[in-house]
């Protein structure tokens, strides 16, 4: 017994069936650590995500030294921190709270998670123009990433174009140097053509919201297609993307990525993220 | 990741230095399990006693397999449970929560861990008339292990002279064929020497309470002397017992048979009792 033991858990709703627990905990196993990872299922459980201080405090008094915070709690979770790391603050979004001895503190690793993955699995890629398809929670993380690897241009479309409006303006104001602009869903035909890349974060081609989030026929060899979408790793778009010749980025970098992101400020170990991502691929294929 | 991990805590009021976590954790590895055991201590997250019930829920929910619950919550746990097994609900007090994918089912350990320890660690005693020293929940589960192991003539001595006659009550009820009764302390100096042996069942010798808990010329050669007491395991009741020439059974052997009947509920395999009390042995040394 070398090395204390870690608990860890993931708190959202319809977690049950995350692989984030096995790919934890299995990079514990490597490293050498007693490593528990526990879903936390608020649907299953019957918890109201109001609920997110009290499993808070519970999971603190009970052991853990960590969570995973998921939809619909990584705002709602903000109030019940004793500090918040700089991304998560500016996004305004947590998804994993250390239990320090002293503190509790939130961090939110989607960004560089996001960042870490695009540039391991689009090495290179034109980054002038891009369209960010979907203003929620993890667009804000994704446009955030572009922006800070250096996106000249990020026009940020969503159905619900206020929210488009309102997140272009929170990239805009943090990212003094870029232009960020919001625009509506059917100016898409217009816009793809002369983009570098589009990033799709809606849920859009997961296995219970399957289709395609635009029209196939907008897509052209010159555009990379980045999907954030990981179950399946092989969407509707992604697939359509190939065969048109667009070069491509699955969900899967950065679901990695945030994992060893997480790992690393958990635990103070630096993953093997090469094993990591096998394992993922190995667990989602 | 052959094995599901095992998360096991322990409940009570000044648990955090316990040797429990360790004895689990190390068996737990040793059988290629990832078992993470923490815990609970009442004290010192300023939690009342009377709130078990809330515990209950929250550990079930955040992903505990079991509990194991010491003082003061081996009584107030039961109204939490769905089912109480055999020796729990004779004793009425519960020592090992099991959460079942349907329901919380409550055991207690203690009497099978001291007939486990007993027949190990003195084998062959006689128990034809045998002291019970202590009236309290770790007395009660000593005489029925002691009734259960087949002592014809128990006699049951407390400080509190009613608890002794109560517990003494309760175990002649439960044991019909043998004689259990009651006696006050200044009576030892009569009993003991007609008595094949004692345990001492109480607080003193701990630590925090040093002493004899009896006048140790009242000791002779034929008595067997076993103390539940293991912080230390050496007390000062079994070195002057020891010095006298008596058998002596110290409280590792029920603490650590307390914890393979707990870790065998919990996982279902039967651990290496050797192992476990070698480890024991070790930390508590």
């Amino acid at each position: 017994m070398s090395c204390s033991p870690y608990l860890v858990g993931l708190v959202g709703q319809g977690v049950r069936p995350s692989l984030t627990p096995a790919l934890h905990m299995a990079e514990g196993r490597a490293n050498g650590l007693d490593y528990v990872y526990r879903t936390i299922d608020l649907n299953h459980l019957g918890l109201a995500a109001g609920q997110i201080g009290e499993i808070l405090r519970w999971a603190r008094a009970l052991g853990f030294n960590a969570l995973n915070v998921t939809h619909p709690c990584k705002r709602l979770v903000i109030p019940h921190l004793d500090t918040i790391v700089d991304d998560a603050a500016e996004l305004g979004a947590v998804n994993t709270v250390v239990f320090e001895s002293d503190r509790t503190v939130g961090y939110n690793t989607d960004a560089p998670g996001f960042s870490t993955g695009f540039v391991e699995g689009l090495p290179g890629a034109a980054i002038a123009n891009v369209i960010l398809l979907g203003a929620g929670g993890a667009g804000a993380a994704v446009g955030h990433a572009l922006l800070a690897l250096g996106a000249e241009h990020l026009t940020v479309v969503d159905l619900d174009v206020d929210r488009a409006v309102a997140l272009a303006g929170e990239l805009a104001e943090r990212h003094r140097g870029a232009h960020v602009d919001a625009s509506a869903y059917d100016k898409l035909s217009v816009l793809l053509p002369h983009s570098d890349g589009v990033v799709h974060c809606t849920p859009t081609g997961m296995a219970d919201h399957p289709g395609m989030p635009f029209d196939a026929a907008l897509l052209h060899p010159a555009l990379w297609v980045a999907d954030i979408v990981y179950r399946p790793l092989n969407t509707a778009l992604l697939t359509v993307a190939r065969n048109v010749g667009c070069r491509t980025l699955d969900g899967g970098y950065m679901a990695v990525h945030q994992a060893t992101t997480a790992f690393e400020l958990i635990t103070g170990i630096t993953p093997d993220a090469e094993r990591m991502s096998r394992h993922f691929r190995h667990l989602a294929g």
